[in-house]
């Protein structure tokens, strides 16, 4: 008698235990674990939902669009990975960080390679169309002690909610990214403009999923960073606007708390000019902690 | 304080109850509770696996290119959800069976609608490639009591484990496809040959992910039925060779033991001659059972 006959064919009762039994000569240990997981998952899901044969259908439709809408420039798949929670869950799950460490979120699909580096002060907004705004803070450890020298590679969307490479033409190249250095007071300063809420791509099947679903596309405004230290964890975080419409509701769930900034408007026509900005502008405070590698 | 406040946001440990929160004011019941269902699962199985970055994007990529591989003649979606049991898993949910009624099995995608309708003992294999082989049996209710007048649209891959719509210009077309009716025993019978194991197409993704699982990507060797009667729930399933070399570990699920026929050899020239068939041939008796609709 075969292993097959001894375990039985499939049936609704042992599905998933017949399914992870042919992997059995798997010598992948990890993808063998894995299938596994997905496997019970999978058919724990189909036996709780009893999708009809059109849901099911359904279902292999909207993979397959969610896949032919994947080329070089649109992975709708990492899309409906935002949406459902699971990109932050992945990041959540190898960016835990210590007590008093900067809590990290997910990179996004805009971030640039090679960005101008350049002296704290700088004004990153080439094309000088939004709210004035002054950003600063420090990049210490995570007991408090600033780190000079740490890199801060810096991007956002402009006042219409478009990062430069979404308006090639439109805006000037490099708009709106820098990378600046940490002072030997672990200080950092530069000028931009106010960010503004932006939807994610909501023209294919994931678009049209959240709308079903009676959800909204958009992100709330955010500045991304990449902080970097010799001898830190990379952190790659936001920070966020907290008056926005969105902050509540993050179309991919990538606002926490503690990373939400504290944004001032302030009315102080020599201070502006003293910070080479225009009247009223908004002051933003936020300081970094680095984990230790 | 905001709705989203008061639930907190986003953690590792909430997850799932965020992301199916969100889902709050969709009107779409049916979806709200599939969806929750699937996110549920889905952070479940992310939480158990704590895949890397690098394994994230592994997903990703897998899922994008099975996307790719698909088009008007491929459904690669669908042969995943066929080698992960979740087809046939689909297909009990379906057609649970009253006692005494033949089970079902997934209808595959060699169908074709319009396949000849022919006389009780027509001989289905056009070009006389294979081992003879003579097909009978009855088609009764789940009491036993005969259904003259029941349809049975037969089809199979020949003695080289290929469709005839596979082989376009190789096979004749309609090759080893007939439609039967039942006598008013119940009886029905044809001639064919022998059918061959064949795998499911294995030059894409779900090829690489069962050779990386070490399993083999064959069917064992059957014929297909969709056999249907005025009053009785139309039954879609295959009866199995048993001596088949794949018979316990089919690449898609398909076996169930009630549905092994009986595959007689015979050496009987006077019989061989009298069924108008090649001798040596091979006897097979199915009967099907029909559940009342």
């Amino acid at each position: 008698m075969s292993a097959q006959t001894e375990q039985g064919y499939f049936t609704e009762e042992n599905s998933a235990e017949v399914v992870i039994g042919r992997n059995a000569a798997c010598t992948d240990e990890r993808l063998k674990e894995v299938m596994a997981v997905i496997i019970r998952h999978l058919h724990a899901a189909v036996k709780e939902i009893e999708p009809t044969e059109a849901e099911w259908f359904a279902a292999i439709r909207f993979l397959t669009k969610t896949g032919h809408m994947c080329d070089d420039w649109r992975q709708e798949f990492i899309l409906l990975s935002d949406v459902l929670g699971v990109s932050m869950l992945v990041d959540a799950i190898n960016h835990r960080k210590p007590s008093g460490a900067t809590e990290s979120t997910v990179l996004g699909p805009f971030h640039v390679a090679d960005a101008p580096v350049l002296p704290n002060g700088a004004n990153i907004c080439l094309d000088q169309k939004g709210e004035p705004m002054v950003v600063r803070g420090r990049v210490t450890d995570s007991e408090g002690r600033p780190i000079a020298g740490a890199k801060l590679d810096v991007w956002q969307a402009n006042d219409e909610g478009f990062y430069d490479v979404q308006q090639k033409g439109h805006q000037p190249d490099f708009n709106l990214r820098g990378v600046f250095e940490t002072d030997a007071e672990g200080g950092y300063w530069f000028r931009a403009v106010k960010p503004k809420y932006y939807p994610i791509p909501a023209d294919g099947p994931v678009g049209q999923l959240l709308a079903r679903l009676g959800r909204h596309p958009y992100r709330p405004a955010h500045l991304h960073y990449i902080v970097s230290a010799d001898g830190y964890e990379t952190l790659t975080t936001h920070i966020f606007v907290p008056d926005d419409p969105y902050i509540d509701s993050d179309a991919v769930f990538g606002v926490k708390a503690s990373l939400i900034a504290d944004f001032e408007q302030r009315d102080d026509p020599a201070r502006a000019a003293d910070l080479g900005v225009g009247n009223p502008f908004w002051e933003v405070a936020f300081d970094f902690a680095l984990a230790p590698r």
